[in-house]
């Protein structure tokens, strides 16, 4: 199938994921890693599934300075004029909203655009490409879509979205409201409803709709980002860039638009089967390594002897500095082996890595961040 | 006090320590390192407290050829016509008789020597040289002697000895017989009758006592050892070496002579209470590294940041490859960490670390042995 009419992807490839933490670092953060041993890293991943939907050209990735040459090196069909280099990281609003200005400003405003986090993995194309022309359809009928994962668990990792009435002229329901991530008890009870979705952060919009909204909710950074997107394409973008990124509004696009916007019933979900994951931690990782046995072993970087793991169940073994790891008489444990740091933990601890990242970096130790 | 007369010590230096890898290796074995974080090598430890009872003249070391030179590095003051190297490992009655047949030959059969362990831990200095004064006495009445260490817990790492009646005239009471490990029960019970105490390898004895035995129980061993004596301060000493060394009986000194030399009444206990520990395996490290902390780090070799332990006790981490080591949410587990191998266990499997080093050689890891 040919690619969708007016439609355009954006990957915002920002964040450390520093739950990932050591082989994830902000130097090689997590979405420029093959996390899955699949032979293409996440970045790369989510760049191949959505060309067949968005085309090649297409495609824009927002990313901070650190990592344009890497991102250019992973995509060598990305468009340069598509590689939106952000001076610093505003959170996801600015990301998207600048990639949704500027295809506005190319294209107009009934382009449609869908942004996809660089960071997840999802399984199953043909079922994923479904939802978006779904989504796609739901876009140019005015709503902002988001797609809707069904649970497959009653996951405590993930945001949900509760989902009202059938919209009716085109595929999805009304958003009802978005939800932090639950409790046990309670994400149970989203589950068994029936009328909770996994929110996977994908959000696809006729630019003009989202610019319009921005306006109303944020007229500070819709002006600012016009202003950058007007000037993208000429000879001032640089001096537009350093004059009014920084001082636009760092927030995500779940606050600055899904949330308002679903409030007055412009939120529409699609809801979707494929394979979806985040990817969020160690323990999540895990599930997703390939492999019929019961340990996993991931190798990223430096290949090195194959770890030995003896006497031990369901425990995840990320080799990354060609050495030699042993793991004798433990269930459960995760080893992350690097050049310069070594992570033990276990799967059910994995969320609190992040708050070794934090002690780390309290203690001045950047060269490890 | 002055070194005792007549009393020579013979520290043999072999056995890589399994146990203790990746850390102990065929290369660099557990007798040259500093495992307790004391500034001294254990074999330099083992010196330091065979300097007062012996004096730095009367002290030998029989290592292999791997080693001399190391040895020769961590014991500067030890005499080049007291390092024994021998051609090939042959168990320690090889190693110990020539020790003994050399001593007899130099000094005639009244010398007495001792043997300790070159690896082993001993905190109590005074007691210590209390019990190698008694031993000494009882030795020069003919007995075999060894120290036996009041047990302080029913431990199951370690062979026991069985006390029979007191000696009389001298400290000390006759070794009924030895026994084997023995299992948790057992070892309760042995502890409950008084009668038993911890094998600690140490033995002391005329030379030409000992050689005499050995002249009954192992003819030919007698004859090679005395051989490889009468020429070691010759220009034939690597002739007869060679033609020798190669062909002396493997056999272990308990099983050559203590065992049945016990069983005929030439053996006697001398009952020590000072600090003792064969530092059998990572466990056994750990309760030996100073520290008041729940964790414990031992930090051998490189010094690295140090290691990050969140939310988790009794653990051991030995950080020795400069790296970042974080341990998160996990108790009881045991960390080494080197620049070629890295081995997670936990204290509970410790004495199966063996196992692993059996695997690697089998599966031709020479270089991490």
């Amino acid at each position: 199938m040919a690619p969708i009419a007016d439609f355009h992807a954006v990957i915002p490839a920002g964040g450390a994921g520093t739950r990932l933490w050591p082989l994830s670092r902000a130097g090689h953060p997590k979405f420029l890693l093959d996390l899955t041993g699949a032979g293409r890293t996440l970045l790369q991943q989510t760049w191949d599934r959505l060309v067949p939907v968005a085309g090649a050209s297409g495609i824009s990735v927002v990313t901070g300075p650190a990592h344009g040459s890497a991102v250019q090196n992973q995509l060598p069909d990305l468009s340069a004029a598509n590689l939106l280099i952000e001076p610093g990281p505003r959170d996801s609003m600015a990301a998207i909203g600048l990639a949704a200005a500027l295809v506005a400003h190319r294209e107009g405003p009934d382009a449609i655009l869908g942004s996809f986090a660089a960071d997840h993995v999802i399984d199953g194309q043909s079922d994923f490409e479904t939802a978006i022309r779904d989504a796609v359809e739901a876009a140019r009928a005015g709503h902002i879509v988001t797609i809707g994962m069904r649970a497959s668990s009653p996951s405590t990792a993930f945001g949900y979205i509760r989902a009202g009435d059938a919209l009716g002229a085109v595929a999805g329901r009304a958003v009802a409201e978005f939800v932090e991530k639950p409790d046990a008890q309670t994400a149970a009870e989203y589950v068994d409803s029936g009328a909770y979705f996994w929110n996977a952060g994908m959000f696809i919009f006729r630019t003009g709709v989202l610019l319009n909204h921005l306006a109303q909710l944020h007229p500070r950074l819709h002006a600012g980002l016009s202003e950058i997107a007007a000037a993208w394409d000429t000879s001032h973008r640089d001096e537009v860039l350093a004059a009014t990124w920084p001082s636009l509004t760092k927030i995500a696009i779940d606050h600055a638009i899904a949330e308002p916007v679903a409030a007055r019933g412009g939120v529409a979900v699609v809801p979707a089967d494929f394979g979806w994951d985040d990817v969020g931690d160690w323990a999540a990782l895990s599930d997703l390594v390939p492999g019929t046995t019961a340990n996993k072993i991931l190798t990223v970087g430096k290949a090195g002897p194959d770890p030995i793991i003896e006497d031990g169940a369901a425990n995840l073994v990320v080799p990354g500095a060609g050495r030699q790891v042993v793991v004798l008489g433990l269930d459960d444990v995760v080893v992350v082996d690097t050049d310069d740091a070594v992570l033990i933990t276990s799967r059910e601890r994995a969320q609190e890595v992040k708050g070794v990242v934090d002690s780390l970096r309290a203690r001045g130790s950047q060269d490890l961040l």
